[in-house]
């Protein structure tokens, strides 16, 4: 069927780009992107460049160029790089003649698919084809088939190898790239990076099916490393390349080039194939749980799937390592984890992939340190989270982030001391993978030292008043990053009391199961029962705004219905430059109720305390003064929207969130010559939230699982699986709902719908 | 002696401008103003308008033009506009011929005297003479003698009346202004003002004596009422108007219009000299005590003697007013109390004048409830003073006050809302006034109830800190304005605590003396003996910022010593505009050290409880940061400088403050065409602080007095008194000290100096 954005889809497994458009390569290029968690490479021309924004962006290579202020992941050297020549001529989208031109993805197993047939200006044609995946079988390899036919006799040359030239968002990366030795058909790149060294090493090898080349020269040009195969053609003549590129750093393995070198030739005997092959287990495996079949709208299940896919590529399941808020998909955001990491990409895993879920949240416990390390710099202790987090958990974030458009001035945010709400975040993180999990071992190894450090965080950090027996969180910035400095924001209220009740809750069932382990623990920590006490207090005094009486709306914080009440379209006719910063500390939204992005929204969204007359009312409020300047808005407006009863606006939000990327719905991609594109991983794992707890209403109960359905009216029917407390579920919504628990699940478990509960038996269904 | 800014001094009583010059019209207004603090009148030209800002600003007439965002005082008709024509051609300094030139005022009774002999381009000549005084013996009068003598015989009109366009800061304030009968020589303006409608009347009356005129016609020009007086004059014939002005309004008495006409018609009957012998018995007075000898140095007798002039002239002494930022000078600042009542106006009082300094402090007890408003409305309870304190005490600082130069966007300051350390203040002199007078009667009517307020106040916005078990003041702003939103900032959390331990002591004083009383205003404020505990427990547990163990060292704010430390003439270089504000929220001393004004060193300079090694520390620490950008702060800088044995350094910025006005080294006068300038009424103040306080190291004891002597070495000798304890003493520093107990004092009172103490029986004396 047809698609927004120059997009077609056949199955609802699949976007195809209908025809070549230049004004669309960095969109292109973050929507049609492959990659395996470990690395991410975008959607791009085998012979294109830096220019047109090719990336590899590999985890775990943080590295700060010479007078940058960021620590990003390395766009490492382009191994895929393969350009045809006829009669000299480099076959190329932007000259000669395009006569057919397919670009695809497919989504079920992340195959990027290209055909061309063109005509240089000289006259001479060729049909080139090729195909290339990020292996999820071993995650440093690029596996790509590259293909063309003669049309006319001729000479054809193929370059392919390694391409150095790469850009970077901010600063140069490699202080050394050393070509380091190309017998055997392989090509490597030795690199070390500017800022720690870390070495990483880039080889490529290739072989060719049936048609071999009549010779091959070496080529090394600027930071390129290149065969160029000659060919002599006659009209039919087909050569088949094959293709293997594996990237390897020393943060990983121990000898990254050698490595690399014996995966290429292991590769290369295997086979495309092959390769592919071992490939797609992976992938079975993660649709097999994860799929969500949406009857009736082919739009709809595409979009589903096309972000479940960005989530999952995303996500790095091979390390502890983040989620970064644009995935792999560039450098924007620095590969770093932000709050999104719990609050947005965690539940679809921790409701299906467990093992991912488990690396997501033994992130957060391998981070501890640089979390203490940021609460003890700013005078705290505990653990406060850095709100942009790479390897170390170190704070990433610059005091001064965006710049004042209208004197040149950068502006002091202060994303990186007042967001507070991270740690409850993480927290939250942790409490849902146990909860979902009832993982108690993680809980004595890692957990419980996270929650604790956390509480303790937060008890350096709240302020008592004494005249009003109560405890308050002064001076934060809440979700809605257009008001900094505000005092008790509901949401960070509520998340913070919710991770103090975690801690003493942990703390009390240690005691009774593994007193000694916890006595242990606490020693280390410099805890003691006092610091329960402490904890408990602060949980229970501590001021949470609640619903006024009447209208049932929260305030967002301390004040915030005094603010002048304008909404956005209106507030935006103040701007004075189009590209203002509309938040701290002067500008337009600060004075006014008008959000970034939902707050109280967002709280209404991850905590099930509310009646649902509180999501309606708060919904209804909030709503019309939400500008969403944050891909992170619509998802949960479309969540709680759906709950409150609001389907079309949940729909219209479910839509909007979904299609933000594809349809380069965002803000915009570019700036100044910037690239500020990439995928919005967040809004990825944000439809799995609309839909599972949105549309589907599912909410774990204290004896089990519920569910709501509110089905979209476009919608025919919605099935989709859970793992939940050791049970496998496939859950089906037509009207009704029914709920099969499979046959080899241990235990029964509690189902509660609309009207209707009781205890379903593996093997049983349960109807609602 | 000559001084600078083109003047001139005989005896120390007087300056005298040494020739006309335009380009000072606004700071000579400005210096050579009269005023009684019921009205003050600029020093200007006796036939100028409105462009050479005439002005005669009137106490307790607090109006806001409509659109505007300032309540201010009104600049009211001038009444003693007088012009001589020749031949038809106004005598003008700004055309025709000047040949002599004398302005002076005496500061001695506050007489401005002008001399002119003038030639018309017509050729025709004549001398003027005026004298005018505001009296002090009945404040609502103007009092004005202008002679002139003819040169050649010829036709001479004189011009006399009430110039009713008068330029106002922030619009047009009067609604109505009506000719309101001019029988019996009289002249009147009734105006209603244009917010409140408060009545003012401008009333004025003429006798000549000798020369009579021949004719005289009413006229009425514009918003002028006047009266054109005809001569036919011989050479040598001189005439004598002497004229008076009595403005009043309905804030002060029930009929102004009918007590105007009274008053002025009493007054012409009195004739001018006997007026000027009524007045000049409250200079004596004011003089007797208040006169500060400086011995051997010319300049700074002058310069003391003009500063003294300024702060009483600009302090209200008949009602309950503020005093002035600007005093009486001009609009600017509205009329309006700050923090520098207190700090700087307030002491010179207290120990001279006590029904004046009672007044002082009586106004803050008549603006409780606007100081009980701003607490509620801000969420506190108690009385939060007003950053800018008018009639009743609300606020009148707006929440935009600056404008960034660069967006052209209003800045939110807040000044009106953190700037909390205006209550401890407050209370600062209210007890200070009680120490130095001993008057518990005050105590019990007014003063407990403001301490108690100000206590609660404090209850209301401090924070504990549980783990740390200790109060913190949170977002404030200090003294130095260019760093606003910090935490517990040295003097704010020093001065409350000071305010705290007051009431606790006031309290059990009550107790003790009038337990009836005690009940019943707790009762009236919803108090009890729990309240006075909170009020111990946080002046207990306040967490004080200590003096470093090693440096000395009191750090500014939490966090004061992590901020870039830069110097202001290196920070200065960073402006991209010479007009852009350094403070919040983005300005460039904002992340850095650099002060506006003295912070910490405020706090030495007011609560003598630090050793001087101290002092020497912080002065030598804070003061190279300190970009003065308020007038306040030299003379702050002088007093510790001079205590921490800097006496260079100290009388190089008591130079410098008690020179801001007269050399007008103040930072500007005029900008963009909007009037700048006026007497900087706490640097006048501050004059005193320094010479007393600095100088002569006067501080109360725990027993009595004390001394510790740091005399300029450009001074032979200082002579001053103070009454202190019901006693007046008269102290000699030459060298030595010596303190003179007068002959009627009621006891003998106790005296430290440096190496000896002992006590002072009245009529002796005692020698250091």
């Amino acid at each position: 069927m047809e698609l927004k954005n120059n997009l077609q889809t056949k199955t609802g497994w699949e976007i195809i780009e209908k025809s070549f458009d230049p004004a669309q390569i960095v969109t292109t290029g973050s929507n049609f992107m492959i990659g395996n968690g470990y690395l991410g490479y975008r959607g791009t021309f085998e012979n294109w460049g830096a220019e047109e924004f090719v990336a590899c962006i590999v985890t775990d290579t943080w590295d700060q160029a010479e007078g940058s202020r960021w620590s990003e992941l390395c766009n490492v050297p382009n191994g895929l790089f393969t350009e045809l020549r006829l009669e000299g001529e480099p076959c190329s989208l932007f000259s000669g003649t395009l006569h057919e031109y397919h670009h695809s993805l497919n989504l079920r197993y992340g195959i990027n698919t290209r055909k061309i047939r063109w005509e240089s200006e000289g006259g001479k044609s060729a049909a080139l084809e090729s195909r290339k995946f990020a292996s999820k079988d071993n995650p440093h390899l690029l596996v790509q088939e590259f293909r063309f036919r003669a049309l006319q006799d001729g000479k054809y040359t193929l370059r392919t190898g390694l391409d150095g030239e790469v850009w970077s968002l901010n600063g140069e990366h490699f202080r050394s790239c050393i070509p380091a030795g190309h017998g055997a058909d392989l090509l490597s790149l030795d690199l070390k990076t500017t800022e720690l060294g870390t070495g990483i090493a880039v080889v490529s090898g290739c072989l060719f099916k049936g048609i071999t080349p009549r010779s091959n020269v070496m080529v090394q040009e600027d930071r390129g490393l290149y065969r160029d195969f000659q060919f002599e053609l006659r009209t039919g003549e087909e050569v088949v390349l094959e293709k293997v590129v594996s990237i390897t750093h020393d943060n990983e393995v121990p000898n990254p080039l050698e490595i690399a070198k014996q995966e290429v030739a292991n590769a290369l005997r295997s086979g495309f194939e092959a390769l592919l092959h071992a490939h797609q287990a992976h992938w079975d495996a993660f649709w097999e749980l994860s799929d969500i079949q949406v009857g009736g709208n082919m739009e709809a299940q595409l979009l589903t799937r096309f972000n479940l896919y960005q989530a999952f590529i995303a996500t790095p399941t091979h390390a502890n390592l983040p989620v970064g808020a644009r995935g792999l998909s560039c450098q924007v955001y620095q590969g770093a984890a932000f709050w999104d990491q719990e609050t947005y990409n965690l539940p679809m895993f921790v409701f299906s992939h467990l093992e991912v879920a488990r690396r997501l949240v033994a992130y957060r416990y391998d981070t501890l340190d640089g979390a203490r390390r940021k609460a003890n710099r700013l005078g705290y202790y505990g653990a406060f989270y850095a709100w942009t987090s790479g390897k170390t958990g170190d704070e990433l974030f610059p005091d001064f982030f965006f710049t004042d458009v209208l004197s040149g001035r950068p502006i002091r945010n202060h994303f990186n001391c007042w967001q507070i709400h991270i740690s409850p975040d993480v927290a939250y993180g942790i409490w849902l993978y146990y909860q979902a999990t009832d993982d108690w071992d993680f809980m004595l190894e890692q957990g419980a030292e996270v929650l604790f450090e956390i509480a303790q965080f937060l008890v350096s950090r709240v302020h008592f008043k004494m005249d009003r027996q109560r405890y308050e969180i002064i001076r934060v910035l809440g979700p809605d990053e257009y008001h900094e400095n505000v005092d008790n924001n509901a949401y960070t209220n509520y998340l913070s009391r919710f991770a103090l009740q975690k801690a003493c809750q942990v703390f009390d069932q240690m005691a009774g199961t593994h007193p000694d382990r916890l006595k242990a623990l606490l020693s280390a920590l410099g805890l003691n029962a006092a610091s329960r006490e402490a904890w408990e207090d602060i949980a229970t005094r501590i001021y949470l705004p609640k619903p006024d009486p009447e209208t049932k709306v929260i305030e967002q914080f301390d004040g915030y219905f005094g603010l002048e009440d304008i909404r956005p379209d209106q507030l935006r006719k103040r701007l004075i430059d189009p590209e203002e910063y509309w938040g701290w500390p002067n500008g337009i939204a600060v004075h006014t109720q008008v959000l970034k992005q939902a707050d109280v929204i967002q709280l209404l969204a991850m905590l099930d305390i509310f009646p649902n007359e509180v999501l309606t009312a708060n919904y209804e409020y909030y709503e019309p003064r939400t500008e969403h300047g944050s891909s992170l808005s619509p998802s949960v407006h479309a969540l709680v929207a759906s709950r409150a009863g609001h389907q079309e606006e949940a729909y219209r939000y479910f839509m909007e969130s979904a299609s933000i990327d594809l349809y380069n719905a965002s803000k915009k991609v570019m700036s100044g010559g910037s690239f500020l594109g990439g995928i919005h991983t967040a809004a990825a794992g944000g439809v799995w939230l609309i839909i599972v707890k949105g549309f589907a209403g599912f909410v774990l109960t204290e004896k089990g699982v519920g569910f709501s359905p509110a089905l979209p009216k476009a919608w025919k029917e919605l099935r989709f699986k859970l793992r939940v407390k050791g049970c496998l579920l496939s859950i089906l919504l037509d009207g009704g709902i029914r709920i099969e628990s499979a046959q080899e699940n241990p235990n029964r478990i509690f189902i509660e719908l609309p009207g209707t509960s009781g205890w379903l038996e593996p093997g049983g269904s349960f109807q609602g």
